[in-house]
């Protein structure tokens, strides 16, 4: 097109190689930085998110946008340059606001909060970590303090990770889930339990990574561009579709966590690598809805990787690789069983939507002064006991055991909950699209599926708002329903009831 | 101090940060980056290298070191002010005539000719690896023009890596060195040949990284401080004293390959880990003399890694590790033989000069326009022909070898030659104050050694330029008397002769 297009797309270019940056810097933190560097890991991260912040909130690139905006006039919202002009707008109004110093403070205090985290959770003493999480909960008061228009503290921070969303209407949403989780889960609680003692054992790590290798391969990994690696807290990043990095962590003790840690990571990578060539190098070239995105993991994780059909082709492999002798429907039981646990990501569907409840409520009362760093603790055990009946005796597996705040990461949290929620209704469509998919699956046949997601939800980058994705191609808005049909139907298989 | 000072150094320390990042980019390409990511790799070299650049040149730094060093006046050369002051003003007022968009076009070429050059080594097909080669050296004489100061146009690409150094000094002391080095090749070749048998073989990997692993702690490699990975033309760097990575390569035929290699890189590291916290973050923070950096390299992996006195440490740990039976007198003879081969970095110490200035001679005559792209790989087997009697038929063993050319790095290579020479001086030194080194060696102990460098060399960091660091421990300037002293020496004693 014009020529403001070009440089506006010239300097989003920039910014986006360094947010490349930004991603690799906190990569290789996390998987292979040695513990020494850390605090000058921090600098360089302040360092790069002061620059990154300077250069985008610029009044050029707001010259830019208005003179490549007025360009557009008449181009089809949908397209590229439209699309680019009206997401790039929305967030620069909104950066704009907060000063390079306090974006670089929170980039430095979370690269010290992450080095502080990993020792406390090593050393089981959240005494050591708190004041670091004090420093990010003032500093994310500071950034809010900057953002006034929204009704309400939460929002400003809600809003970064699920563009549009506010607080109330996710505590709409979350009363309405766990109305329907909480009765769901008491009836499993009163049937025959399923045996699951085939998915715990001794399984060495050589073994389990030829498991993970042989289901990330029916998955498309591609060796010639994605790697995995081993990280504390795991999870997937990406420098553009063509450098998709995952991360999966080993228990010699239970193989479903490398597994489905794995299978859960490939779907955010699967997410990054089917968005459009035409989009990369631009800020629309990464998804920006954490709820769409999780709603990409969950499904790969959970609706394939432990649906009955799948089963079936991962019985064999974890009879060659594990030395594991379980028929598809034991194993399908096994790895779907139903019981309050203390460890978030490895919660079951079920349970795992309470796990989230909790943290939503936490981060509300910590931000907005009603509970304070130092209550932190007790207030999260309180709340186990409340809603999981457990008894919280270990801070690693309690109150230290999520990354999220660590690195300043507050109001992430519920974008987890609203994934599954969104997969509830992806899967629900995609069924009717493609009405053979479980027997695809069952024959280990993945691509139909990763060719509907990429037609409907990768390709589009960040191009439109997850309300807006969602009205496309579900045909309406968020909704509870789908998900909890979902579950009632496939765990009413797993303990052979009605639910 | 005062505030300028204070100034210069935030300044300068925000730099430093972007030189890790640079370095990060770098490291993760070379030793984790899938394939695919080459393209946005080159992207994101590129923008960080023109914001570096900008910052780097800007006016306002000038004005910085204007005051900075107006407020020094009085302190102490020596003085870490004083001194990044003086260090850094030579490098703005010659960095500063560069345009930041060349300098970005040299980082996006280097990262596309790296992985052009990756490709071309593994198909041994220097065709597609050309047009890479001729844009670095259209780029570099760009660079050249921008600085016509220089007598001649090598001097302003040494000048990069050897600050202060010129062409024609190289080109008489390689004649020097030349005329020592022929004739105790062909004296070599006359006498009995020894047996270095031991050294080949079937080695696994397992066994050699436990070998690596061994030997590198007795350097005092640190795991909480430093890592060791894997790269396809080894090499180590650091982000700031406490992050240092170290590169080695598996070849399960040969161990000297890998264990000298990693004793080289871990040369590199203990400079890195030994500069002056006081330094770090600044520009002071790295070595700059790349002859000073080689010499520390060279010193552990040939003088102690090959010496008779480590002999004694390294034959049980081979013995140990790999299932090698030789006396501590044979393996000293087996990893010093003399022999002409194809591939610089494995080649004996005698040999190791004529491969280099074989690479000054072509570079000079590449950048000069004397030799062509298309040309080159004919120019270079007509000189292994010439110096080295051997005919290369595998460009993978030739023109392909070496990492350098592909991401633009022109007029380095001599600084490796420079570096032995160095290490001859420092060696001569050393064994004057600590009168003891062998027999410290000889039982392992290695840490006299690396306290005497730290003390003399480590910790300026780039405080001083190499001359003068030369004339403050030695007394004298760069010089091939020592180096060949100590190599007659030395190879007599394998050969049996006196040479």
């Amino acid at each position: 097109m014009t020529n403001a297009i070009t440089d506006l797309r010239e300097r989003l270019a920039g910014l986006t190689d360094l947010g490349h940056v930004a991603q690799l810097l906190d990569w290789d933190q996390q998987t292979m930085m040695p513990p020494g560097g850390g605090p000058a890991r921090a600098e360089a991260k302040a360092t790069i998110g002061r620059i990154r912040h300077e250069l985008f909130i610029a009044d050029e690139t707001g010259r830019l946008l208005q003179e490549a905006g007025d360009q557009c006039n008449g181009a089809s919202p949908d397209s590229d340059e439209v699309s680019l002009v009206r997401v790039v707008r929305r967030r620069w109004e909104k950066a704009r606001r907060v000063p390079a110093e306090l974006a670089a403070e929170m980039a430095r205090a979370g690269a010290l909060g992450h080095e502080a985290w990993v020792l406390a959770r090593a050393n089981r003493d959240y005494e050591s970590f708190a004041p670091y999480l004090e420093r990010n909960i003032q500093l994310t008061r500071q950034y809010i303090e900057c953002l006034p228009e929204f009704d309400e503290a939460y929002d400003a921070l809600l809003d970064d990770y699920e563009p549009g969303m506010r607080a109330a209407e996710v505590r709409r949403i979350f009363t309405e889930l766990r109305d329907e989780l909480v009765p769901l889960i008491a009836a499993i609680a009163a049937t025959k339990q399923v045996d699951d003692s085939c998915v715990h054992g001794s399984f060495p790590v050589a073994g389990q990574r030829a498991l993970v290798a042989a289901v990330l391969e029916r998955m498309s990994f591609d060796r010639e561009r994605w790697r995995l690696d081993e990280a504390a807290h795991p999870f997937a990043t990406s420098f553009g579709c063509d450098d998709v990095r995952l991360t999966t962590r080993w228990d010699e003790t239970y193989f479903p966590a490398a597994l489905y840690g794995a299978m859960h990571e490939c779907g955010h990578g699967l997410y990054e690598a089917g968005i459009a060539r035409s989009l990369q190098r631009t800020p629309l070239g990464h998804a920006e809805s954490l709820g769409l995105h999780e709603s990409q993991s969950r499904m790969w994780e959970n609706m394939v990787g432990r649906s009955r059909a799948f089963a079936t082709v991962l019985a064999p492999l974890v009879g060659e690789h594990l030395g594991v002798s379980a028929t598809p429907d034991t194993l399908f039981r096994a790895v779907n069983s139903v019981a309050p646990s203390f460890i978030r990501v490895e919660a079951d569907e079920a349970t795992y939507g309470l796990h989230i409840v909790i943290r939503f409520e936490l981060e509300q009362e910590l931000i907005e002064g009603r509970l304070s760093v130092a209550d932190l603790p007790e207030a999260w055990n309180s709340r186990y006991r409340d809603y999981l009946g457990l008894e919280v005796t270990d801070p690693a597996l309690g109150v230290l055991q999520d990354v999220h705040w660590s690195g300043g990461a507050i109001g992430y949290f519920p974008t987890y909950a609203l994934g599954n929620l969104i997969a509830g209704q992806l899967w629900e469509r995609v069924h009717r699209d493609i009405p053979e998919l479980d027997s695809q699956i069952e024959a280990g046949e993945l691509m139909g599926l990763r060719e509907w997601l990429r037609e409907h939800v990768h390709r589009h980058g960040a191009k439109f708002a997850m309300p807006e994705l969602l009205q496309r191609v579900v045909g309406g808005p968020i909704a509870v329903g789908p998900f909890i049909a979902y579950l009632k139907d496939k765990l009413g298989d797993v303990y052979d009831t009605t639910l």
